[in-house]
């Protein structure tokens, strides 16, 4: 069992590397440290499914990287959790995406949740991602804000607004008792929204801010020792994958 | 309604684009044609989550350049289904997957249908598949040949009796009333696999080819003008996507 | 496989057999003639659990009579899909009905589908017939324009308004991305509801017109030579069924 | 609330009417009698989908004229529940089929429930069924002793064993907590299976007899005044349906 | 099979033994007769999970001395069932839950059942309990008259009142075909209730009164010799249980 | 967020407080302290639903005493989360069960979990529990040891033998892919596991130990802030509660 932690942080995204001051890492306890990274060639924002396929072979990369650099656990810092399953067959540490941790940590913290994503676009997509999960019957309701993910920076306070709107009718019309931040782009908005919340009369639902809740479970395993079954996630078979040098690691295009 | 049509066959891996000849085209009935293409980089054979995803930026170029050419639909040859759902956000085509498609069908012949693939790797790969269309409850297993998709062809013997043994076990332990080949790479098996059944008692079960059944039900929506749900596959908001200038074919990496 | 096909279309009601020119024959492609019956003895149209029971004698008579005179397939042509499941037993030619059809392509085509039926009365009927074809988790919504069956043809723009109404609704309020007119009295109304929907601003959801479809998807099953299961659908013992000679096709009620 | 009951039970097939003496009346408790009734056309048993689709016409007629008679409740006493719907359309009354009632008492017994059914071509129908009234989750397993209906009679020693072997494998393999009788051709058994069963080493686990059940709580539901729901069951509309005036009980085939 | 039945009520709060004039005994026919009792330590009335986990330990001890003082039935007398699994674990007799009885004889009645409860901090545990049951299928919703338990005797007209209100609701907006009284402190309500509804235009929608329905199931099985699975509920291993020798009712805290 | 934490394990049974020095404390990183606690009444152990009855009052005022003491966060140390809903609603910090938290980690680790559990009377109780937390569908299968919970620690080698064996038949036979100790008793025994597990050619199935791996996400949870949903464990509404001073923790039996 380490005595220190890394934990890398990749944000599947062209030109959009977290600042690893942005990252709660005094939260982690003591001990533990942070790496971040962005993606090369993929979309700028993720919005549909054509960002989602497109963000993932450099998740693959980056994901293959931060294990050959001694990273204790890798967390895909995006709702969509672009390239998850993949992932996992890659490495044997543990890799775990922000949408699948945040919305079981959300399942455990009470009845029903509902996820405030950015545009009306991702509904469907979020819905269909916790059924994917298991967690189908567990959702509340999918809501959006209405701003694309590029925007969501220009006004803070609109963008709260919106959420609290959202979140107010995910509570009172659609019967959530948890709300999960649907955007890693929304970072840090918890505990406003949470505020925000408690002057509509609303003070008895938690907010669930993905990357930070995912990155103390990714501590949490990798303390533990557990990590992904490769059972599930096998090591793929060695054949020709053309193109796909940089994914796999190595010189040439196979995974032993 | 045109009285003739184009389908597109794209088979997502290397350097194994179906020949013409082995499509059963006769048998869709006059008026229509098929054509075929292979992708650029990708695997050699899918066969886990990192071929999957690596198959999908090759795939939706393919798919993007066959509805360029003038396809009236477009079949993705392959039971993982690879970039089915960002290639229907590319186009307004009818875009099929041999999984969705044939899965859907055999749930229409019977009350619960086994899917044989090729090896224990894919098993809770396709039960994951099946959940995801919502036919989860309609799936009686499971079941791998133990053979890789490059060596399908190696003993055809061989695989047909491997075929005929798994087969018999779903009908008899798992309960399956209908049989699905679970790897394209099978294809102009089924006949032979009832015929080997029948030797064996089960006279009852059909035996579902998933190319041609699937290439059946896209020339079926091409002609009656349906096709998939633009508010499910809404088209792409524009962004930058670098590097996947081929897939959006177009000069920027922007789709409008 | 046959060049030619003959699909035969029972519609299961007293005195609206179809005319043969209302079915849209030529969207088939070459090849296809389509023939039509209604049943003897049975209601005038189907709006209750009462109805559907008393059509399926009837129907089965007319799936019968339309195997011995060499149909290539049949289809139920009422949502209700009476008699399916016996006719099934009767034949080993394929059987479609409109409702599992129509759903199961709808369920292809996008996230979620809703149903737009007749009569209030028939919305749980409707519910529990996408439950049983194990399509619960994707249906929508039904809705009802309030208009009974025979009443459908006396004001086609009163009946389109109120397409359009519900449609709306199921679009906006329940999250449908795919419509399916829901009773086969609505023949040849998807294009013109598709053009209501766009006027007010909906472009985005196709209808699925059940007859059509259910036609396209039986000449896909007849030319690629697969059938329902006849382990789901074995053949009756024979037995004393007296009083229903008819059905049976026989001299004596029994059936080999 | 009347002081005595009168429940009537429809056999759905012909010449099979139960001898009242078979009936296990007083076991209902004072005031309670029974009257019974088989159908005229239709199946001599019910082994497939046509022959419960042929015993519904009957069945209807049945119910109508027993209601007619003043009946307090009617049990169809077969384990298809063949015309349960309708004939609830038809009438006030409870109306029970014997399938959906053992079902839900089963259900309130233990944890899940398996079935011991008559031949395995009924194995999927029952499965079916148990998921239509919402029970798919409580079902264990389906089983059959592989004998005909009308041989059910012919060596009660030989069904006994059967069943105790099929009841036996239920538990131990399927994880049955509580079994059911699969016919009501079965009737008076549940004793000497349970018994049989003792004697096997497994004293733990309920057998329900469909018909006393059924009749307990059709008497506990007259007594109570509740009945079905008539927004689900709802008055059939007027309308011609020819051929079926002894369904309707009128002169003219209506229903007001 | 006894001619006459005991049956035993418990109702699992301090102070507030339902008054056996109380109970609708003539209406279980002749030869019922009834008991009751309250708890000595417990919760006054039950509207979280702290008074149902503190109502058990009482509830426990009343039904061991009901089963021991030759009760054919024990019936918990309370819409969250407390204690109703250990309690069958400590006796053969048949012990019923009001809530899991109605629920399940509610969903034989009719398409999806509503409940009517007490406070909105029980909706999601009735929709949780519901669903444990197997039947969170078949639940349309559970809507809250805003009254905590021992308010609901203070104002019958405000009660009813509110009752209807959120009955109308639940049909008209949630879909609901049959009403549940959602609290055991309603009793009696019922035909006022479908009264109420029918002068606000719904008169096809049943009222399931909780207590009398689950005496008259009581009263079935009692009399059908049936029982719960011993299986699922076994006679607990003998073991210290200190400080529980009244619920175990010996003189050593052990079960045989 | 406090730079240590204090968290509080409660084993729920009477006699057995956990030893601090068997907590793996040091594993949960720097700044982390355990305390723990046995109940006063109760069961010696947990084995069925009155054992986990019986437990609940006990453990309800055991957390009731760790959050009045400053614990940061209670984790209660059986696999029957006894009085987990009723403790949360008594207090604010994150109280957890090792149930809950090790099923929703498995299924964040693989497609399917298996519980290995004590005895067969708890297997249909463990699918129920795992039922009740919306993971009924990621549940491969409970498996017995066959060995009381008191006797666990007579012979490890036995029960890591046990253990083995029936932990390789829930992979090959039952299809799972990730293994939970069923029982806190076995604490420490997940390494054995696994070994022995890699010796019989198993070497890809995580074995997640409950005790750590709901500390460590006790500790992220309390570290995040984030807590239980206050709207789904409502703080109890003033009230007598007769018998139950100590659970309340002070001196009236009401809960403000």
């Amino acid at each position: 069992m380490p005595s220190s932690l890394t934990l890398h942080v990749v944000t599947p995204v062209t030109g959009m590397s977290l600042p690893p001051a942005a990252v709660p890492t005094a939260a982690l306890g003591p001990g533990v440290s942070v790496t971040c990274s962005a993606i090369g060639d993929g979309p700028a924002s993720i919005e549909c499914e054509l960002d989602q396929a497109l963000a993932v072979p450099g998740t693959l990369a980056a994901v293959s990287a931060a294990a050959r650099a001694g990273a204790d656990a890798v967390v895909i810092n995006c709702m969509g959790d672009p390239g998850l399953d993949a992932a996992r067959e890659l490495t044997s540490i543990p890799v775990l995406g922000t949408a699948q941790t945040s919305m079981h940590v959300a399942a455990m913290l009470g009845h029903r949740f509902s996820i405030l994503t950015v545009v009306d676009q991702l509904i469907h997509v979020d819905e269909a991602k916790a059924a994917s999960y298991g967690l189908g019957g567990r959702l509340a309701s999918v809501r959006s804000v209405g701003i694309p993910v590029l925007d969501l920076g220009a006004d803070t306070g609109h963008l709260l607004a919106a959420l609290t709107e959202q979140g107010l009718h995910a509570v009172r019309d659609d019967g959530a008792h948890v709300l999960v931040l649907g955007c890693t782009g929304m970072l840090g908005l918890a505990a406003d929204l949470a505020t925000a919340l408690v002057h509509q009369g609303v003070s008895d639902v938690p907010v669930v801010d993905p990357l930070p809740v995912t990155l103390h479970v990714a501590a949490a395993l990798a303390r533990s020792g557990v990590s992904h079954s490769k059972r599930t996630y096998p090591c793929p078979p060695a054949k020709p994958r053309s193109g796909y040098e940089a994914v796999l690691g190595a010189s040439s295009a196979r995974v032993a």
